[in-house]
């Protein structure tokens, strides 16, 4: 029979394990070493263990980001007793099976987006979760945007009515980084490990920000996706974004980019669009939201700073506000530096790990949750199935 | 029979008649005073009538535009010899019968966008105009942006190859003129009058500003129409943009804000959204496109700027540059000011005059053409046929 | 016996003659054509004569520029009883003599700025025109700038005292048009001509525009002049800024860039910088006003927005307002296009004429006065003679 | 007998013990913390001790901020054999005497800016540093906006002379703290504990930004000083930036502005202006440098970004580049996240240890170094002068 899963030892502290040392693993090492030292925490997190199938691979990792131990196997890692919290950094084809036995283990689980490749998994990985809770274990979907504090912030606003009846919502996530028709394969580009591409890599993303910011859903799409180079050199070896060109070719199987019109439950119309091959933008994140009240606009490019316009201001004075979100008011900065002072991509994660491990301690559930990490999978789906079929499709609410 | 049209005196005059004056004919009027004080005009405009029905408004709007005499029927206009080209700027759904009139009298024309309100009737006018070319006679639609510097100029960068292969076009045209539900009616929500809405009215700018730039069209469309407030004060009076509400309320028939996703036939992925709901948006046309080599933005509400992105460049030191497009040797630029002295709306207006006064005056046909017109008709006729059935419609080549 | 000097004739119309056609005689004229169309005025402009040394280039410029007559000399525009207003676009080292003329000729006067090339020629001629002010002769230095809308709505914001009391003025005025060491000599780079360089030239404009705005004026200065470039190619003949290089080379007699603190007399600190080597800087004419209730940010490359900071409002969703300066409510633009169809730089002239019209209609004095542009010119003479002496010098109140 | 400084041990770490542990002490520790964690370094940083006055305030903070051990006193850390080197933060007018006391202990040395209050002070120390550099022992000023990679990138630019020879530097930095007379006095704003106000706070951060970027130093300068608000209420305890108002006033004995004007030795012209008036702007640290060949400008609060303008390139296509400075060629970059993905404020300080932990275990000296403070100080001292004279002052090379 396992302990309370916040904390088995009772010493206050919240052992965490980490499959996964990549891009991501470098990110959420950095947040568990980071949050404590600007935030108060209910629970020390503790680094106990990184796992990782090459043996010499994981033990450089732990050693550069700072994990306790080491496991060759995330069945190990899950195994451990001293083992609170699976933090889950693996490529999404994974996700299910790890995420499921971590759970059943009564470990508390945080997910890398998207929470799966497909809606059968992210089904049973939700259907585990709330199993869990009902044993007070806590699941977590990491769409970390969510803790940009423009993005949280934005969100505010919308709740707070400063935006009235939302009537539009545009929102792209622009990269370039294989507009280059020589860039080599990567598993991000082959669909049996990355499940989609532009779609289900950059598109999650702005789906669930469009969404958690206005606090509605998407109910209908009609969607295109394109491959616009089908077919790109073989990598040298295996590598990442940066990877360099190895001989012969092989076929890309996933979207190079996707779009689609969106309606919203409360009527709100969407337009989003998903590249890779947006030459000269590099992680632009841009979502622009416009209501009976006023609107807003975002871009990652310049993540502290939030556009807003008030329409209920004198029309002589009106105009899109700069607001530089760095003030002690504003969501997660006041542990950081004083006004002005900005903060960059990888505080997302730190603020992540402070909301997971308060929710733990508190006995809440956290945000987004798998349900919600579901229903991204669903209009990723949905999108893809409306683009197959050319037809509208329906996300069922 | 018809002397030669450019010309009818031989005297090197080329007299212009008017058709309405509201805001399009101050617009235009601005532009025939205008053209030949800073360009070289083969033809010297002479702004000779001005038609319209009410007899005291067409006399103080001559006063106030500078026009020498007034007309109280368009028929009338037409008819004299005294004119070589009719200018075309009343509301749509009258263009078809005044144009055909106008071509079959031998008279240049010049019509306001949107061409018609219909593709029959578009059809029927490029009909006219290419019996009438056969003659002499020369026909434009206004699609003035085209001649925006910053445009103009984006359309050279993408034929001279600095894009490489277009992949993504987004373009908006954002307005905010009716986002409070209290706005009077005015003819521009009347679909008899109008046409359509935001769809007709700006979608159709945008949709001639990418396939202007791009040099390419759309071949395809999946296209969402939506009237967000679908009752409203009956205006005070016959008002225009500014009206005040009067008593009664009666039915908006057109949309508010459309949105549609679109194939061009070279491959190029489209987005594009109209709407009048847009808070804070003045007159914000946006157009982005990525292509292999680089990418562009523009943002009418900094109208005097394009965005260029060289893809070619060393990655260190590549960016979006902020192309003041006010340089001798950017288009039409070298006429008016110094580099840096910037230009407004009414400018396109102008240039639009000198490119037709000079294609009259060379005998060749002027751009947009009335097909360029009615291919415009056709993708905004696809779009609302699209809405309604929730289906991709084709757009014939 | 002079009639009353607005109208001579009593018909309503004001009979303008101009003295020099190059670039400012062009916008001019462009004024003065386009005023009446837009604006309801209670004088009807007529573009009577223009005149000009060289018989040929002024009767090309009458009628490119569209005045009804020409005069060789300035004298013989002076003495004409047709004329009631004289307007004076020559280069600074002209204005005294012909504006002092015009004056006890009884004409009103429009001089372009800087008022003269020295104080006593300024001093001079502001003495003349409170000497003729008593007979109902007016007179206006051509700061346009002021007459921008965004500048114009700033001053109000500053009166209503939305900015509070203000502590820091910092204005530069930017262009880069003579970086390249190969540029051509002009006759803006000789201080015979000329009176001075970028200060005079351009630094005069900011100078005005900080002390419009602020409502306030500079009491003291420390300022700093450079020529970087201080031997030239003669030009090949006599050209504006365009000018291609000749044979030999001269000397540059003027500052190519200037720099000044200043203090004001309300108690602000100044910080002014004009300069023609900003490379890629056009006519970059930037403002920034900072007070203990708010601030104000300009730039008139984007001379249709206006940055407003509101310090009054919650820290949390304070930001600096883009402003679109083109709704009704603001000054000057409801006679021009709906909100958000931008305009440009020679509208500034169209508003000037407007506001000069309507003053000499009404008869009320004008400003900027003489004394306006004495002052400015007591401020520039100040800067000099603080370059020259390495102290800071006073500017009489 | 001291061992080699850099790992008494021989064991490949580098002690750390640090002084002060407010603002400054929080960003260091984060510094110290992270950097081996995304950094290879030669030396692993060992965070052995922190000291403060405060027992119980030390002791919390060491807890926070991950320090293995802590002392009361500066001399106590300073004397202890495990340590290898000082990181000093704490105020300025402390700076000397500790500094001195651990190069003389044979410990490197890392000095937060300002080196000290007092040209006399920072005499001293680098007169200690260069002594203590004979036997192998570094220090290094920290002038941590260096190592923003977008001001480093900048650095290059210049160096490999894509400016060309500068004609201009214009540098701000504009903070808005202090703008209500309310906001309470804090030991900033008393001369005995900080030195001065904005002009050595924040002034010299853009002293030191500008002679780095260009490599070229101030000669000569011409400035003033201003307190706006002259008297202010006691805080209610010892309290920092947000610190609330106790009973009774205290005098403001340091500026709140300062503006001058500087000449560089190769002939640059600077302006500068430091602020904690400047209603809106945060932290505001913008700089804009013109060269005969090419521009640069760069704004802090959008810190990632870098505009270049390179006057070479055709006038037609040339424009600002916007260069989002996180591509992996960009200095510090590479060991981050993928290109898009911004840095913050406390990015910095990481760079900041990288380099000196590098340069120690290299046996090279680190910049900025002492040499370079005291020069910056001496700047700071001719200001003050300056503006208390009324007379331009010269730096000594």
């Amino acid at each position: 029979m396992t302990a309370t899963p916040d904390s088995p030892a009772g010493d206050g502290v919240l052992s965490v394990g980490m499959v996964g040392y990549a891009f991501m693993g470098a990110a959420h090492s950095h947040a568990w070493r980071t949050a404590p030292r600007f935030f108060d925490l209910p629970l020390r997190p503790r680094m106990t263990a990184v796992a990782g199938r090459d043996a010499q691979g994981v033990q450089a990792a732990a050693e550069r980001l700072g994990w306790d131990s080491t496991e060759t196997s995330w069945q190990a890692l899950v195994d451990r007793d001293d083992i609170d919290l699976v933090d889950v950094c693996t490529p999404g084809h994974t996700h299910a099976e790890i995420v499921i036995a971590a759970l059943e283990a009564g470990k508390h689980v945080l997910c890398e987006k998207p929470l799966a490749n497909s809606v059968e998994e992210a089904e049973a990985m939700t259907l585990a979760a709330e199993k869990a809770a009902a044993g007070g274990v806590r699941a977590m979907v990491g769409f970390t945007y969510r803790r940009v504090p423009a993005i949280s912030f934005a969100r505010q606003l919308v709740a707070d009515g400063r935006l009235g009846t939302i009537h539009h919502v545009r929102a792209q996530y622009l990269q370039d980084w294989i507009v280059d028709p020589e860039a080599p394969l990567s598993w991000r580009l082959e669909k049996d490990k990355a499940g989609s591409g532009s779609l289900g890599d950059i598109g999650a993303h702005i789906i669930d920000i469009a969404q958690f910011i206005t606090g509605d859903t998407i109910s209908r799409v009609s969607g295109r996706l394109r491959t616009f180079v089908e077919e790109r050199p073989q990598p040298s070896e295996h590598s990442g974004l940066s990877g360099t060109a190895g001989s012969g070719t092989g076929k890309v199987t996933v979207d190079d980019a996707a779009t689609f019109l969106a309606d919203f439950r409360s009527g709100a119309m969407g337009v989003f669009e998903a590249t890779r091959f947006a030459n000269g933008r590099k992680n632009a994140i841009r979502i622009e939201i416009n209501g009976s009240r006023g609107s807003l606009a975002f871009d990652f490019e310049d993540m502290n700073v939030l556009h807003f316009f008030d329409g209920t201001e004198d029309a002589g004075t009106a105009g899109f506000r700069r607001i530089l979100v760095t003030e002690p008011q504003h969501p997660y900065v006041a542990a950081w530096w004083p006004a002005g002072h900005v903060i960059g991509y990888e505080h997302g994660f730190t603020h992540q790990v402070v909301d997971l491990v308060r929710d733990i301690a508190a006995g809440t559930d956290p945000t987004p949750s798998f349900a919600d990490g579901l229903q991204v999978q669903r209009v990723l789906a949905a999108v893809e199935t409306s683009s197959d079929t050319d037809t509208w499709q329906e996300i069922p609410a």
